[in-house]
């Protein structure tokens, strides 16, 4: 069923969606064979890849991602640009994938023949599935995707991996819900480098500029990011589609500025060191830790240390002992 | 030199001082007898471990921390209460240690027979430092002391490994220096269960209100805490002695809430754990990857996973070929 790495690779370099979407099939496989052919296939796209703009976008379910995304995707298919968006959704990825939530959520984008859907990978392990939206994101590149938005679900579980992988981090927002029910987990906010209070529209103006204020505020008082280029706060309302035209030069903006001072590509080749030393130690646990005889021995380990009767060094030597044995 | 395992524990357990030095010494020796020796001791002591109240305290250089660990650090003493200071300063680490430079920044503390000051581990590797402060930490506690006080400097190299060391994480900022030169990492603000403006005295009193109230401001916009109590700004004078009991009362009310809520045991035992995690990865890594096979190959794929050129998943796949063969 495999195609040959050559026919994978004229596909994709030639826009062939059809092809795009089995060589991303073929990177999210579990099978060992599957995996030594999608490791063949990155290596020889690697010189084709890296030309587009990755946008991660993440705000709790309810902020309106869907509408955002349907709203400032639109707004750059109209003027001819190419725009992939995946999902990595740890939750979706567990229960087995949202292939039709995602094409029902975003109807005028999945008939845009200038968009390109995929969701996360089905059954794929929490923070595998990160690693495959950032290989399915180099496939895309490959085909010619100049926007890559990367949607993630907001609840804290996979938006670092996701910060690690995108140029531009934007947070989605609510107005007047309520400090405690923007449900951002903590650090979340400090990674963005725009927000976006979403809904802002009919009652909800007030309070939405009065939001926009206080998290301005809020994002004053951390350190300036590296990329040197402060974060700002926008207003908009993805159901009039307002403001995604402001957002958008920001993050225009933002790309020329960085790309100037240098930001832009140390920022990505630090990327690439971070991804592949978490993909070490990732190897080096799924070697060592995933032994049947470790992982029998580390539940009574684990409940010792976790209770103070053992110390955590003493406990790991012993785990490294059983290692060696 | 060393003494038996029976010596150091009789030594500890009964408060001697001296024993105790020379305990923390042999914890921090990088010599394996002497770290074997060090583990035995560390699980024997276990059981007279966990019994004190493990406040981290940081804040970037400048903004008082000697002057502020002194101030507050007399008021418990004055109280009955031992104290033990721990330092964890990666730089003075490097730099070969700081002994003489800590028993000068705390004169009263230093003379102080309730208190017992301890700087970082000269050259210890970086992380390592952490980890031997979260051991010297469990032989002060064994020796009797109910408070300790661990410091770091504040410039993010270690604050997110105190933090998963102590019970209560306390941040000392300035007024008046513009938001800039707070210099505070991303994320640390947001590790704070309380937060200290320091140096609220003479022309800077109006100064630190206005700073008091927008870092309060700040902290609302955070997810409220595990721990279920709300972070609080204070004002201190350590000048004056000014502001330590409020802050100092603060504290205890936080220890009495997350015990009777459950939180204070459940977040020591998560911390056990992560120590033993981090401990094992360590371990895990120093044994396969500081190979000199490795050691050799790993900055000729970093360069390329850097630039773009080898994927970073056929990268770590390579290094784990080699560390096969």
């Amino acid at each position: 069923q495999r195609l040959s790495i050559d026919e994978y690779k004229q596909g994709i370099l030639s826009g062939n969606r059809f092809v795009l979407s089995r060589a991303i099939t073929l990177v999210e496989s579990r099978l060992p064979e599957d995996a030594t052919h999608a490791a063949k296939l990155l290596e020889q796209l690697m010189p084709h890849t890296g030309g587009s703009l990755r946008v991660g976008i993440t705000g709790v379910p309810g902020v309106g991602k869907s509408t955002f995304i349907e709203a400032l995707g639109s707004y750059l298919t109209h003027q001819e640009i190419r725009l992939a968006v995946l999902t990595v959704d740890p939750s979706s990825a567990r229960s087995g994938g949202s292939i039709l939530g995602d094409k029902t959520r975003m109807t005028q984008l999945s008939q845009d023949p200038r968009a390109f859907i995929r969701p996360s990978p089905a059954g794929a392990y929490l923070g595998g599935t990160a690693r495959k939206t950032r290989e399915t994101m180099l496939l895309c590149e490959a085909a010619g995707f100049q926007i890559i938005f990367v949607e993630t679900v907001g609840v804290g579980q996979s938006e670092t991996e996701v910060r690690h992988m995108v140029d531009f981090f934007l947070l989605l927002m609510l107005s007047g819900a309520g400090d405690e029910l923007q449900g951002i987990k903590k650090g979340i906010m400090e990674m963005a480098d725009a927000l976006v209070v979403n809904k802002a529209d009919g009652d909800n103006i007030k309070a939405a500029e009065k939001a926009r204020q206080d998290f301005q505020h809020a994002l004053h008082l951390f350190v300036p990011p590296e990329s040197q280029v402060d974060p700002q706060v926008f207003l908009c309302s993805s159901l009039r589609q307002e403001g995604v035209a402001e957002v958008w030069q920001f993050v225009e903006d933002y790309k020329k500025t960085t790309q100037a001072n240098g930001y832009f590509a140390e920022n990505r080749k630090k990327q690439n060191l971070h991804w592949f030393r978490s993909m070490l130690h990732y190897l080096l646990e799924h070697h060592f830790l995933a032994q049947e005889k470790i992982r029998k021995l580390l539940p009574a380990i684990e409940q010792q240390v976790s209770a103070g009767t053992l110390p955590a060094t003493q406990a790991a030597r012993e785990v490294m002992e059983a290692v060696w044995k």
